[in-house]
Formats: C-alpha cells, sequence, structure tokens
C-alpha cells in the first residue's frame, strides 16, 4: 500500500514574463500582458506530496512539524512579498513562469531534503504550483 | 524532471441520461432523477494536463495561447450553453455522461493535437470533467 | 444582537432565457448564446438567510430540520434536475434569470413559511442564488 | 422587495504598501513584509453589486453585457497585470492598500455609472475586493 | 461613505449538541446524530469584520498586526483543537450550536475591544462562523 | 483509454493525537495542540476513485448510486458525528492521523468492494481524505 500526504502553503509574490532571449516583440507575441514591464503579482499556492511508510509509532508518513520547517525555511520566506525576477538569484536569466517556479521550488527542496529527513524519507514525490485558481504546473520527482 | 501544466475552463451546458439500450423503467432505475425527459444542466470544469519539457526560452512546457486557442474552438465553444443530447451529434445516440463526455472531449482534442501542436508535443496527458464539485471524470491518454 | 444563520443547499437544473416581450434579434441581443434554443443548465446553490432569536433552549435561531424539509419541499425537490422554463408553472411566461429565480424562491418560501414556522419566527431574511461562481442574485424581504 | 446582483471579476496585479506619510522604520512596523521595496503581487478578485428593480421585459436588474463591459473598461483593463503604485496615478501618493483600492475602484465606477446607465439605474451599492481568501474590503455607496 | 474589512481565520474544535433543558429523547430529537455522547468535530472558520474610516496616513481602517492579535489571543488560542464543551466555560451550561459559539466570540471581542483598539476605532461590525460549507451564522453589533 | 471517476462525500468527526507507544512527552512533541486530551475535529472529506471500463449501455465506469450505498454504509454512516478514537475499534490502539483514516477507509471499502461489485469491477484505485483544505492524505490499491 502506498500512502502519500500533501501539504498546502500559500505565498504571494511578484513577477514579469520577460525572456531575455527573446526581442521586445517576441516577449510581447509570447507572454501579452504578462510581460509589462512593471510586473504584475499573484496569490501562489504551493502543494508539496510526499510518499513512504506509514511509521508504527506515529501513525505518520511525514513529520510535518519538520515538513512545515523546511517549507518555511526554504521556499516560502524567501519567496513570500518578493519580486521574484529581482531578489531570487535564479530568475534573474530564467523566466519566473509558473514551470521554472516549479523547478526551482523542486531544486530548494531536493537540496534540503536529506539533510532535513533521515536516509531521505518519506521521498519527496511532487511539487503543484498553483499560480492562479485555472493555472497550475506539476513537477514530479528529479531523481 | 517531468513537468505537467494544467489549465481549467469553464463552461454551462444541459443534458438528459437516457440510454436507448435500456427500457424506460431501467432508465429510471439507472439514472434516477437525472432520466427527466426534459433535461437538466452543470456548470462543468474542464481541466487540460499536458506534459513535456520546459522550453528554455520561453519557460514553458505549453504556449499558453495556443491552448485556450485550441480549448476554445474545439471544447468550449461548440459546448457552452447546449443541449448535449441535441446538439452535439456524438451524444445523438450515446449517453451524455461525465464519463462519456470526457471521451468526447478527448477525442476532439487529441483529433485536433498534431495539427495545432507541430510534432504532438506537448503531450495532451489527461482531461478531468467537473460536472459537480463531487463528480470528477478523469480520462488518461488514448495513444 | 441579532443573530442570523444561513443554509447552503444545491441542486442541478436547465434553462433558457427567452422573453416573449421580445423580438427574435432582441433576445439575441439581450442573452446572448445563453438565448439558444435547446437551452442550457447550472449547478445552482441557494442560500438562505434566517434571522430572530437564538432558543435559549436549544441554542438555536432555526429547528435545522425543520428549515432542510421546507426548503426540499417548496425549492429544491420541485426544482432538482428540471426544465426551469417547461416545467415550473411560474417561468411559462417568465425569464428564468437569475433575479426571477430569486423572486419565485422567495414567492414559494413566504407562502408556506408561515404554515412551518409558529408565528412566522424566525423570520426569513434574504434569499442568495448562485448560478454560477461569479453570478449570485439576492433577494431581501417581501414583508 | 430588493433585488441585488452581484457579479465577481479577477484580474492579477502586483503592489507594494509604504506610505510617504512614514518613515523607513514607521513603514517596516506598519506593513511588515508587505512593505518589500520590490513589491509583490495578488490574485485579486473584484465583486460588484448592483441593487434595483427588476425589468419586467428582460427580467434583469442590470444589462449584464454592459456592466461587464463598464467593468473591463475601467477597472480590469486598467489594473490587469499592472503595478498599481507605479502605473496607476492615483497611488502616487496613496498607499495601494485593499481598502484604497476599494475606494478607487468605487470613484471610478461612480464617475462611469452615469454615462453608462440611464438615469443612473441600477444603483452600483458595493464593492468588494478580495486580495487573498482571508482579506476583504468591502465600500458601500458613496452617494 | 462606509468601508468595512472582513478577516477570515480557521480553528478546529470538537462540540456535542446537547442541551440540559432537554430529555434525552428530546436531544436526540432536537440535534440528531450531532447529539451523539462522544461528540464530533468541525474546521471553524470566523470572519471579522470591522467598520470605521480610512487612516489618510496607513491607508487602513483596521491595524491587521493588531486584529489579528486579537483574534488569536481571545478566540483562536482558547478554542483551537478544544473540545468546546468540556473546556470553554461558556458552554458548560450552554450548548455550542454555531449561534452560540457566534455568540461567545462576539462577548469575547467586544470585551477586549476597547482596550485594544483605542476609542473602540474601528468598530466591530459583524462575526460569522461558518461551521461547515454550509452552516454559517452571522452576530451583529451588540452595541 | 483509461477513465477514472471520482466522488466526493464530508463527514464531520472528532479525534485525539495520542499514541501509546509515546511518552507524554513525546506525545506533546509529535502531535502538539492535537494531543489535547479532550479531542478536536474536523469537516472531513473523502475522495474516491474508481478505474474501469465505461459500460457501453449505461455509459458508466460506475453505478454512483451502489458506489453512494457502499460509502454510506461502510464509512459514512459509522464516522459521521463520531469520536474516532472512542467509537471506531480501529483506532483503539492506532492513532487517527489522516494516513491511518485512509487505511482504515481503505480497508474498510476492499473488504466490501468483491461483494458489492460482481468481479470487483470497476476498480477502487484510490482514497484521498481531507482533513482540512491544506492537510490532504492519499491511499492507494492494496492490491
Amino acid at each position: 500500500m502506498t500512502v502519500r500526504l500533501s501539504r498546502r502553503y500559500a505565498f504571494a509574490a511578484s513577477h514579469r514574463l520577460h525572456s531575455p532571449a527573446l526581442t521586445e516583440a517576441g516577449n510581447r507575441e509570447t507572454y501579452g500582458k504578462c510581460n509589462n514591464p512593471q510586473g504584475h503579482g499573484h496569490n501562489y499556492e504551493v502543494e508539496l506530496t510526499v510518499c513512504g511508510q506509514v511509521d508504527p509509532v506515529t501513525g505518520r508518513v511525514v513529520d510535518l512539524k519538520l515538513l512545515d520547517e523546511v517549507a518555511e525555511r526554504h521556499v516560502l520566506a524567501p519567496f513570500r512579498y518578493r519580486n521574484l525576477n529581482e531578489e531570487i538569484p535564479a530568475f534573474r536569466n530564467v523566466v519566473p513562469t509558473t514551470e521554472n517556479l516549479g523547478r526551482e521550488v523542486d531544486r530548494r527542496l531536493r537540496q534540503a531534503w536529506r539533510g532535513a529527513f533521515a536516509r531521505g524519507e518519506p521521498r519527496l514525490e511532487k511539487i503543484r504550483i498553483h499560480e492562479t485558481d485555472r493555472n497550475i504546473c506539476e513537477v514530479t520527482g528529479a531523481e
């Protein structure tokens, strides 16, 4: 039997969709008003899904307090109320689309995971980013 | 790493659950009040999930403008404010349950997909239809 | 101190927006695709708000079982899975817009109210109809 | 009988909470991380409530197509994907809190109202701004 | 112009609906399975609405940090993860219905209000308790 | 083509997180305020996902009336308005975390499945328990 636990977090941030590899016209064509120079923002939701064994003592797949701490330290605190393009180094030359935001969240969590969870258990299986209610990105396991 | 992008759309339509292969009593037994002759309706939600590589230039798995156009032309415009039984040819002899609606959306999108997306990329992986908040159908990849 | 209790109910139904007092062109102009001859439908939500004294014995403003019965008998059962234009007499010559639906729910409940609730207490203060998540009608007290 | 119709619209924008009448420390104290210099953003929802008579011909309190046009022209198009502080003149010297955003939406709509709706009917009664799911501002009729 | 700010908070708690003024049969009749002796629970939502002037310096009707502190200290911390009947003195002899919970939240906040907000401004206008998505109680101003 | 049908149900219940295999301090450390002796509660949501062939006569993957009956008899009726620790035998010595609740729902449904659905079709693929909006457990197929 496989047991997964998903946990949802929220943060607000701003971004601008603009690719240095595209011309001004190409950027406008690709991103529409999301390319507006001054940027805009979203109430992002991050859903983390971990997968593993249920601990027979605690009845849990994951120590929720620890998961909350890892999410807070590595994703929520750095991103909350920030301009992603200007304040998150990873987005200096990478467009902060929902897809790339998902990958950056994934990269940050995987880097921290083995230091936080002994033997890397439970496994971080999936990251979902809701940019709006109708635009959702899912990144699945790099390993 | 696998990246998926899901996009939600909405439309209102009416339908009646009635199978030509069942007797009147059998229809009533199977569909209850959903078999009422005059039909009823729903606020449907369609969630499309595509799966593929993140384009290094645009930071996207899919051209959202194009995805929106394909969804609008092949599903939303034809179904919006329509009586599914009477106005959608596929439901002349097929009961417009959420399952069959999901299959029809799948059929329409797959038929249009390779014409719209070069080399069929990204892949259309999953279609979810919310008939109500508590009744959801998911159709996964015919290919 | 004023205490209100609101209760939400749901039903699915179909309708067509078409006014006998308008020309075909006028109907099309006024209602757009909602005027499509075959009709369409919605997942409606009805929220009833009653207002009154908290009963010192039961701690309640209203007998919820009774409120549920009144709503079921006079609104939900008659409307559920129905075509409002064809099957609800009030909409034979009245357009079943959200506004008129709200008024009909109001009319039905007020007619039943004093028979159901002794001395008409608590007062039926407000009826809200959600036709979709973004289109909401509120009808307030006829008396 | 009073009939109200509420309509919900959405737009994404960015802002920074910073008052020119406060010191740097005062701004930090008052707005916390919402004062971060680079700004952040939200998925805003705007709910407009109008109040009036139900037209006996159309069955409507308001011409929805016209309401949508007024909202789009005067609020949604100007604010969508914008930086409120930098791109909306009203917020050059006024902090774009939810309260002030509600007042600016109110000001814009009231100014346009009599030009758009003959005799100013229906009345614009209420404006609700959802900055997030848990922070909501309501502005009620200036007249 | 009237400006209102609403803020939503959540807490989980358990309760049992049982009135000492009713017989066992009367309790069962009145509350149904909500009268089960061992109790059950809910994810409660509390929405506080304050009403007042927008401060020209801060652009706010209320100091949100202070409002959050007042809500946390007087309502959320005492109620969170508690058995309302056993652990909240007010419910020793009062049935913890949504209505009475609303009144107790009202009583606690009004008692604390003038100590927390200078001159009692802004005014606490309304308290809404969501017991479930379909059962909502609203308590309006005692003063 | 794979077709899945998901159905959502709700019930309210109370529980206390306390493991007999941990010391008092260990329980407090592990579960925080969820360990409070008197317990608390939630509005649980249970989403069942079945997977199978679409019946060519009925257009359905599953007989929804039967699925509703199975869910009601084996999960909802026994758990609704109950104290999980005290009234559900499975939780006498097992901590009623979301994970263990998911496993118990899974165990109950699988035990009933072959008796209810001929040849065990459709397959019960997945059970999701929403304890709150942000804490979700998913249990996938024991077989």
